[in-house]
């Protein structure tokens, strides 16, 4: 498998109907939001359903998608082309290139392979941190995974208005930190927040990470899922997190 | 203290410094929201403040604010006759007639006893369903308190704007299917959310309430605490339930 690698990459197996994918330690890795996301849409989801994952990255969200729902497509679209390149190498490595498919482009100013109208679920694991907020990292692609530099949360809200089914629905992993701005926004957008699930690192903490579902053309209401909580009492991961990346907890 | 009680009428103890309230089975009768939001409001405040609860009902939460926190004045404002007279015979009973005022009135048009600009705190269990929605319950009392024939949430963040010194803030408690609806509407005020806190009935349900923080003139940003569980996997309180009651668990 060395020739699908390039120096610095190495090869991580997502322990899901052996599924792999190229990572770099010098771009974004994918982390525990990226897993987290894709298990929610999967049990928040049933069919032959378009998807796309904007700002898809080496495509962690895709493969896990394949992996985990009966989606009709996926799609995933990055701005980035070294990204880009890494991700069609990943989905050619499980042989996955036609089923999976990655397009170079904006979402703000996607192609035209991109129809309006067309997708059930959008997917997306954004940039976190206004774009003025905390410390830039040095490398230039870590800084776009983390900061709303070329895409925030608006633009994500355009592009989910547009390339959405009428009631299709948009579903986000952020921070809480974040919510206020979402779910206004959203409200702007006529996309109406209808899930949220909160993962709280231990249960005497703070949650982390939101997980949000919100529907094209949806009615207000909300429903809030049990916790998730990530570490038991003693500092291991609990039941649930074993559960979703398919681990078994040890005895 | 018979000669304070009417027919149907009985005398809580609040296990709290003393405290006691007048109930009366006929009308809406406090409930563990209230108990949480006054603690919530405890945790988040400090000082000689001025506090007003809106919709004060009975009289609970000035009563539960006044045992719990340092506040310099707590006002309970309430609209329907016979709760504000059920609510002052609480005061008296427990010598507080000073010390917390009860004002009949209506939110959407307070009378001159109630100072723009003046409120450090405003606290609010305001009905949860929306006017049209769900079964009406036949006594009028009860569909007042449950129900926004009265209030609604757009009618507190006006209040809230006018009332409320910049940067003082608003407490609430409400059904997390509403928080879309509380959020947005919040932001066109410039009242921003805070600080959220979510009850869970036990670790493997949905949310049943929100507790929430938002400020005047505040900023976007907002913090989600740990969560609150009720009941524990055995169906019994939760140790924090326990505390915040002032209660002592069972061995």
């Amino acid at each position: 498998m060395d020739n699908f690698l390039k120096k610095g990459e190495r090869i991580e197996d997502l322990g899901l109907k052996e599924l792999k994918i190229i990572q770099n330690p010098d771009f974004f890795c994918f982390g525990m939001d990226a897993v987290l996301l894709s298990w929610f849409v999967a049990r928040r989801t049933r069919g032959a359903l378009h998807m796309i994952d904007l700002g898809t990255g080496t495509g962690i969200i895709p493969l896990l998608l394949y992996g985990k729902t009966t989606a009709a497509s996926i799609t995933g679209l990055e701005i980035q082309a070294p990204l880009v390149e890494m991700a069609r190498r990943s989905m050619a490595l499980n042989g996955l290139s036609a089923q999976i498919k990655i397009i170079e482009g904006d979402i703000k100013d996607p192609g035209s392979e991109i129809l309006p109208n067309y997708y059930d679920v959008v997917v997306s694991n954004p940039p976190y941190m206004r774009a003025k907020a905390g410390l830039k990292n040095n490398c230039e692609t870590k800084t776009v995974s983390r900061h709303e530099v070329l895409c925030n949360i608006e633009d994500i809200l355009i592009f989910s208005k547009r390339m959405l089914k009428d009631r299709g629905r948009l579903f986000l992993v952020h921070r809480p930190e974040r919510l206020g701005d979402i779910i206004s926004l959203m409200r702007t957008y006529r996309i109406e927040v209808k899930h949220l699930q909160f993962v709280y690192p231990s249960i005497k903490k703070e949650a982390n990470l939101v997980l949000i579902e919100a529907r094209k053309s949806g009615n207000p209401g909300l429903k809030t899922d049990a916790p998730l909580i990530v570490y038991n009492e003693e500092g291991q991961y609990t039941r649930e997190i074993y559960d979703i990346y398919g681990m078994t907890p040890p005895e």
